[in-house]
């Protein structure tokens, strides 16, 4: 290899006319003209047109014409202006050219199987089978560096607040409390199994029993849960703790880091506080415990004012318990009967809500869906208590509180992309909290922790927490930014008695306690400083950031969702020898082996 | 909570005095004298003088004499300057004092298994047990800290020369050539399982054929091997790939990293470039491959003197293809017969070289250990030969060549520690060229890598790849500090039909190599740039920076010599239900279930 690069192909512009340069990459595209060959050479940096002509090197243009798309080469010149009308500018190198004097061949290319561009006419399964190739597009190189441009705010962030960054290990203990871990069979220690962790949560919690007072990672986790579109077995978080906070000092951290991100990765400015919500509200008014808070729609509860209605799906579901709730959409009063329709039946099957009432509040009109069974006045009541202006369009579900919340949060999801009404170029974040510390599980007859058994039960709710743990408020909050959640954290138990009741009131027996954690409620009896922490899901954040539609377009080597990398086909089977090595063998009628 | 601290306890001085500040920590130790209780109070940042008196508050008072050995507390108070005779020069707090106005004890602690000092009298079994105390020990926060500091100017120097971070994936394929692989079970793909990586070798270079140019990650990796005292089952690797350089570029990066490293850890200045010494040269003038250049002593070779000596032990060892060798050790000449006896025994015992023979060249005598056999002529040459001044000693070794080099290298280490010769305040860094490409392994009768199957051959050797492998020069080197190797890497093959050239000298069929490398084939056929790379040692470099003895003084939770860790007990036996569903059952006979 003899023409190492002078400059990259992002590199060369009119200040370096008349230079000598030797530029690497990859052929993107030729053309002929005249019996000169010009080459658009890529590299990650930029493109640079390189020619070839007999007139400046009869050798390197006959060598240039075996060269095809993706074929690697090195080439040297002289970087010449282009003429006036030649100047592309498009390209950071649009005003020059590097007339060929040597090239060298480092390596040919078979036709990709699909082309390196952008915009790629293929499907996801032949891009990921040649991950290599699709890597090289454009959008795919720019995805990766804004992962990479996140990594290193964030790390600067934490460095710079005196964070210490401490590896936690791989090969773990097995605590199958919340999702499947990945199992790791142990040679020397035969029988015995490692767990890939779930998140490095029981050690960060040890770092600040260790004095270790600050500590943050950007680490993989692992969870063997059946995949959703937006899963994958292995994810990366970023993981803090800090020691003597309360909520307040995690807030201004994760607003600093989320700053700190948007501006230095984005260019984007936020300010900080972030609004705060708390669990409760959050559902109330926008029925998800993520709201997107870049558009507003917030709901609008009739149950008072139609529970004596003659109309039973209004006061059956209210006199059930059930809710009446509706919002506004602004300005789209004047919605067709045949828009409508189509919406009602969209709701229906995509949201699963079956009656959409409507009520157009228009100047000549106020029009109900629902007009034959509820009093004009009531209809009335009802535009005023919404608060709709004329030309306002009340969207309205009827059922049990629960389900109608998650309905009407989806449906008004569905409206704001229907009329794009989402401002995408803000970023909306904000702390949703007070979330409720337990969850009744009806199938196992017990109760889970919501966010994990180490968040700390408010300290007013404390006596809750053997009469009524379902009241009991978690001092546990998330980071929620465009409606998606980004992050969820928790002030955590520091005492070992409180540590107890809570296992406890999730069922778990002093024994199981102590055979699972038993190390963690050993740490705390040495003195375990009050501390909290946080977790941020990377993928997600750069996914948002990048504004993909999923975590595989920012992940350099996803799983499909079969959990099967399709680049190197696995996983796959293995030797009988290595399983031996391992003490185990496969189940009896496992697999083709 | 209610006291947050206004300062850290290694930050109050004299510009306080008269400020209200609040403190949280550790009760480091506590002293009372005449009805005041004195405790010096302890986080990662230092420790501050808190002093309780009835005089300042009476209810703090008594609640402090509750206090004890590794309370957690907040303390509230006034930040008083102290009597002069009473400044501690040694704290950086030592001018003040805190006079607490307001006590909250937060934790309450246990008496400790061990003291919370540097110079811990405790097993190591224990302090891993108890990792959360030991690692309250101001060393082992110092070496955290230190790690942190690596892995930031690490990320610095990368980030800030173009480098894009990268994520690999940790449930890989199963590639088993080198060292054992950890397996994980697929749940979703009965019979098949991932490997967790011993390395991203492939997707490394799969990332320069994608045109990501320049990588670099901080990254685990883990080998599931038989546990010496400095290997862990997990360990991290700086992991570095570039495109289009040669080793030079390769040399001036990894010499610009460990500038940054040195000098923003250590405030070490090294100067750069590091020399280079061939593999061949490092072993024929030290006898290692690692070689520690702190210190001189370079190995002189006598063979040619002594071939036809009378001495059997000599000229047997020539004559056979052998080699005699020493080398000079300056001013020792002085060295009496029951030190040289007791160096003799340890050269046996603990090198495992029988007969350590000594040349004492005295200005007044030139005493030679073998006198009785070699003639004071052949004396007089080797020690004209060795270069040896008046008043030094020459230690020689005879034996098969590669033993002989081994044991006189351990020799050498021996006598530099025996007597001091290591100046430890310095950092001498070289790179090692040229290794060979293979290493022929007599008991399975075939060819492995010396370094991995993915390095490149020298052009200039290429074509004895099967004529004559073990003549083969890689183009692969390791980076030397201080005589151990903290990094190695090579220039990759690039083309696919080299790699197979490759493969098929290391006896890997094209079935089998399509079989596990099939990817990477694959992936050369759509053009591959010219690329190479590095991988260092981050834990042996933290060790090496902290003057650590171990690994495991470098790593937060390391794993004991059989893969456990002690203080979560981990590996351990899991639920049968969680086998089923990976479908795997233990071999008949195992474990203790």
């Amino acid at each position: 290899m003899t023409l190492i690069r002078t400059h990259t192909c992002g590199e060369l512009n009119r200040d370096n006319t008349g230079e000598t340069a030797i530029l690497n990459g990859w052929v993107d595209t030729r053309r002929d003209l005249g019996g000169v060959i010009f080459i658009d050479l890529r590299d990650r940096y930029g493109k640079t047109q390189v020619v070839f002509s007999p007139q400046d090197d009869k050798q390197a243009h006959q060598l240039a014409d075996q060269l095809r798309s993706e074929y690697v080469i090195g080439v040297e010149g002289k970087v010449k202006e282009r003429d006036p009308e030649n100047v592309n500018p498009n390209m950071s190198t649009g005003q020059i050219e590097l007339r060929v004097t040597s090239l060298q061949i480092y390596s040919k290319a078979d036709t990709p199987p699909f082309e390196i561009v952008d915009d790629v006419k293929t499907n996801e399964d032949l891009r990921l089978k040649h991950r290599y190739l699709d890597l090289r597009r454009p959008v795919m190189q720019r995805n990766m560096l804004l992962r990479s441009a996140i990594y290193r705010q964030t790390r600067d962030y934490f460095h710079k607040h005196d964070f210490a960054e401490v590896e936690t290990p791989f090969l773990m203990r097995s605590t199958p409390e919340g999702a499947r871990d990945y199992l790791v069979p142990s040679r020397v220690n035969p029988g015995k199994f490692y767990a890939l962790p779930q998140s490095p949560q029981t050690y960060k919690q040890i770092l600040m029993v260790s004095g270790m007072d600050r500590y943050f990672q950007i680490v993989k986790c692992f969870r063997d849960e059946d995949l959703r579109a937006d899963r994958q077995p292995e994810f990366t978080q970023i993981d803090v703790e800090m020691s003597f906070v309360d909520e307040e000092g995690i807030y201004s951290m994760g607003e600093g880091l989320m700053q700190s991100i948007l501006s230095g990765v984005m260019g984007a400015d936020v300010e900080a506080p972030f609004p705060r919500m708390t669990y409760e509200e959050a559902m109330k008014t926008y029925g998800t415990d993520k709201p997107d808070t870049r558009f507003d729609m917030k709901f609008v509860d009739f149950s008072e004012i139609v529970r004596f209605s003659e109309f039973r799906v209004f006061s059956k579901t209210v006199a059930e318990g059930g809710a009446v709730i509706g919002f506004v959409v602004p300005g789209k009063g004047d919605l067709g009967r045949g828009v409508l329709d189509r919406l009602t039946k969209r709701t229906r099957d995509e949201i699963g809500a079956g009656g959409l009432i409507y009520i157009k509040n228009n100047e000549e009109e106020v029009y109900s869906s629902v007009s034959k069974f509820v009093s004009d006045e009531m209809t009335a009541d009802m535009v005023s208590h919404s608060g709709a202006d004329k030309g306002d369009l009340i969207l309205i579900l009827a059922g049990p509180t629960k389900t109608v919340y998650k309905q009407l949060g989806d449906l008004r999801l569905m409206i704001a992309e229907e009329y794009d009404m989402i401002d995408t170029s803000r970023y909306r974040l904000l702390w949703v909290t007070d979330f409720p510390l337990l969850e009744y599980d009806e199938e196992d007859g017990r109760y889970y922790a919501m966010h994990h058994p180490f968040t700390s039960p408010h300290q007013d709710d404390m006596d809750k927490l053997e009469s009524d743990p379902s009241k009991v408020r978690a001092r546990a909050y998330d980071l929620v930014m465009n409606g998606s959640e980004i992050g969820g954290g928790s002030i955590r138990i520091h005492n070992s008695e409180v540590q107890s009741r809570m296992f406890k009131a999730l069922g778990i027996g002093p024994e199981e306690a102590q055979q699972k954690f038993g190390f963690l409620l050993d740490a705390f009896r040495y003195g375990a400083p009050p501390h909290g922490g946080i977790a941020l899901g990377l993928d997600r954040v750069a996914m948002l950031l990048a504004g993909a539609k999923s975590l595989r377009e920012v992940i350099a080597f996803p799983k499909n969702q079969r959990a099967v990398s399709l680049m190197d086909n696995c996983p796959d089977v293995v030797d009988e020898g290595q399983l031996e090595e391992l003490h185990i063998r496969l189940a009896p009628g496992t697999g083709d082996r």
